[in-house]
């Protein structure tokens, strides 16, 4: 079976709205991830994510949006990286309700949004929030999953940070984004790259402009040498089994 | 060498970026082809071309964006179909806008658009001049090409359509686009259900909104039985070659 | 009896609404057409054959906008000279809009676009399908003509041209202009400055910026020299007949 | 010489440019205005009085934009009548501010804004302030009049109200504009349809919507009768030295 | 009882609506007001002039925005003070249009607009137009007055001006405001830094930019040193006794 | 001294710029916080707390715009509650780039954003973006705290929340928020209405639009009945000290 939409024709398309398979909408970012992450990282995990869950719950992947939000230095290195390439907040929003607006209308009922880049969450809410409020689509449930991590077994995180979790802004391009991409797209990952940086201060705080001495030079924001394919795999496969049971329990 | 520029790490976007790479930048559309071709065929043809492009020039194809502007019933079937989701005009200004500031702003200098989806030129182009007004970057040339099938050789059109050329407007999940994804991307061609069909009527207007009988149901608007595989092939190395000629003209 | 609408008076215009005579909606431009065409051309050529296309059907002619989006250099110029001045895309989609959904709020229910400066057609036909969005009126048709050239005679196309066509974006401030002008307003054309020029190089593809080598200085872009009142009689009066043929055939 | 920028050659409007001749620009409004007034009447009268004013400065008029601002009950009988068709607020600032941006770049350096519709002005302005702002052209001045009534020698004023004057709000449809437009185009005054309302209640606020009782039927907010075309001739001519005042002490 | 919404609970809120209390809702300004008053002045003074009318008609005051639309030099000296702190015209649209929308839904049925600043006048004018028309809320009235003032007893006027009334766009942080600050805010005013200043020119006609000569240094448009607190206790009270009556008779 | 610019005069508010006195900005809501606590808590908080800093600091506080961005159920109760009225993605965007924007050319340079109401953060992120992008100052640092109680010490955490810490999303009219308003503005606190509700179910999720069930009826989502003045006293000085070393470190 087909989990891609855009693989799909469009008979293919309609059969899957007729048959209420739940649809993931997907919004990416092309961030810049260290040395040995490509910019599609963000893009590539929820992706790869999403056809496991597809599988687990006959749902289908809509046509992923590579960019996403403007990146911030905190949790994703910021915009001055060559490799960073984003949207502004008002684009973020007017598309997110375009095409939201366009499912609605096409009949799909179940929608189940995934977000791995979390700078985009309020700009893709308020599209959503639009979207419904155009269609006055107030019946149908839209399910957002903004911090997928979250739903990972615990014992799993524990393990893989091994005492040493730095909070989910620092993990970037960082142990779990690259032990996903080991298990999910290993020949995107360049091994002999793999370094552990360390964002040299924290700021409970943001400062704009970005001032040059709160991101690591290489981007990597904490310690992705400790990052392994066998923790990557116990956590997407927890994280698709986490996620597949939301989309069985909400979007019956 | 890589083409694609998700696949890259930022270091490696950089060093693209320092030898001045043509930048292919490609906005899709997510549109019904009939029951033969994938909804994504407006993406997927020209990202592929691209890539033999990029290979001739040394380019690099920037992130492509699935979706383009709501479909012509003349050209695309329109909106009707499910398996169309559409961008309203004013989101696909602002898409192209941010993207091609963004580009500009990290140094690209060499930026050349390919657009397949024919209803996509006059929002594209208004997003690139955007950009250019915002960054007062008024030295540096972006090439626009918006007819690629114009840029094939005669001599392959005229053994395409053995004398019986419905104009590009009709050439919709027809003959050239068949033609090119059974080259292309053969693995998403349902060869069984290639059929002939043929738009109705033909109007010299456009009637919105619009009415049933200008557009056949499949959705297919002219002959796609007369496809092959050679055809596409032709065509489609043609087309990159002569790309890739402007690409050498006009960035140099 | 009146055509143009904004010479009427509010009772008349209630009772042209309430015979449901059709109304003709104009975009213009105002663009460099050559030292001897007046640069409201754009607004004046339909405007008269409006007019002609009103007696026939009992039509209003809507008050015309005398400006148009962007001028393109392959089929007008473009924007560097002095002369022309120009509406944004957004700004062309929304006076679109807004005028419509008044039209169709007040109760036209037949309404006839007609655009003859080709860069408008994308954001008026976007600026249309939002004010049928926004009012729900999905009832009543629109008909929108955007290439009113192409339903003149051809026998009178061949002869216009003798046989040396150059394609209808160069056709600007050319022949077939100056023709139409000099039957339709002929007191605003300059007859001792007609002269032939020629667009030095046909690019298949647009530059921006543009440089300064595609377009005459004169800006006109073919032989204007070959115009003749009579070719403009007989283009503008097959060209209103044929207008005429649209509207009784599509908003009966 | 000519006074329409629209009837202009490219030439000429550059000669006009590099003369330093004076912009004259006019929005309009399409408005009802009685049984016996055109829905131009606002267009017309500011157009007719900038050629006066045009030929005692040298200025040119810049095309004209038909359409103005949504009605007020209060001073244009609102909405409701057939035969009213407006813009939004958001459409006429950017309307104007594209217009002006493209006037300022193309190098005009005297800009005089003539404004009859009240409703305009506060769009008008803020479209004037984005222009300035986006050009960054600090230097040059534009002058706008928005209450041109104002203007008029007081010894006119008075005897053309004959003691009775209604305040320039409720002067809609009545002894000024009848009388202006008696003298500047009479031919598009119903002379036999003229007549003296009243509006039936005077309220010192805006109420939304517009109850059906503040505004007359027949759209004449006040005494249409009283208008004679002797009066018409003295206000212009009064107003139109006093326009040329202003231009040549504050543009010089 | 409560007469600021503000500082009720939701459950106060819940119960004001279903007892149909009257809302206000007012826009102020941040704008210099002299070296006397305080830059609030156009948010203090409506603001208390709107709790005198709540207690009078049992109506409640919505949040009070603080700031405004861009100041002209005619009637708050433009924006070149420091201490003049503004909107853009979009915003200002929008941001009344929210607010108005959300006060519709949550089923206030009795608004009324008191407005002081002049300048905000026809942007929160399109902002509750666009509110009326999203909600379809077509039966309930908004009553808006724009200029309070007009309101007060003609007699406390003359007392007021001393037969030296410079019209109401002069009457800037002078003796009217003056007085009424005196009397409502007097702990905000600076008494021993009132002084009488003068705008030196007058213009029937706007300036942009504007010229440095049309606005006193002080910021004071008028003789400010004529105000009392007793002019301000008289004027206030037949403005909110006006203000009170308008809602009893149109809100009833 | 005046630590409320609104209550400044202009001579004053320059006085304050040309000392570099750091400005602090503050964007609120009006947003439901139970029987007990007024809807402007979200503004109240902040504001007293910044009162504060600004002594410690001699900084000013900007004028408080008094709404916010839409209430989420798992953090504020969402939007269905009467007394919570919000705005649009866009029009917190374009509020904050308008003010941020004139702050900055009137010549502030030491701007401190605190945000209590946390579904407002990343629209003022977008605001201050744009606002620096189009002042092009880069040069001067604009800080934003956008989660203030993370910088109250810890031991008075640990002692408020007793053990039982629900995290901040639930942290809503609860032991906190109670605490600091019981502090804070103790004349605005029903005590005889606190209450210890609870959320009663848990989701890590959004749903849109909110099922009934997630919210208590109340408003309350946590145990404000365990909420005191003291432990409020605590963390609001706590919470200011904090503060006022970042503005010392960050803004000298």
């Amino acid at each position: 079976m087909e989990y891609m939409m855009e693989n799909m024709t469009w008979p293919e398309v309609k059969q899957a709205r007729d048959e209420k398979r739940p649809l993931i909408f997907i919004v990416g970012s092309i961030e810049q991830h260290g040395p040995h992450l490509p910019i599609c990282t963000d893009m590539a995990i929820p992706t790869e994510v999403a056809k496991k869950v597809a599988q687990k719950v006959g749902g289908i992947v809509a046509p992923v949006i590579p960019y996403g939000y403007r990146s911030k230095p905190r949790s994703g290195g910021g915009e001055k990286f060559v490799g960073t390439f984003s949207l502004s907040g008002e684009t973020l929003i007017h598309l997110t309700k375009d095409l939201i607006k366009a499912y609605i209308q096409k009949g799909f009922s179940k929608i189940f949004v995934l977000d791995w880049h979390v700078e985009n969450v309020e700009f893709i809410n308020e599209g959503l929030t639009l979207a419904i409020e155009e269609t006055e689509e107030y019946e149908k449930k839209i399910i957002v999953v903004d911090n997928p991590n979250g739903l990972v077994d615990q014992s799993i995180l524990d393990e893989m940070f091994e005492g040493d979790f730095p909070g989910w802004d620092r993990e970037h391009a960082a142990i779990f984004e690259t032990s996903m991409m080991l298990y999910l797209c290993p020949e995107l990952v360049r091994e002999d790259k793999i370094i552990s940086d360390e964002s040299p201060n924290y700021y409970p705080y943001d400062i704009l402009p970005p001032p040059d001495d709160i991101v690591p030079e290489s981007g990597v924001l904490w310690h992705a040498a400790k990052a392994s394919k066998i923790k990557g795999e116990k956590a997407a496969e927890s994280m698709a089994e986490a996620l597949a049971k939301v989309i069985e329990k909400e979007l019956k």
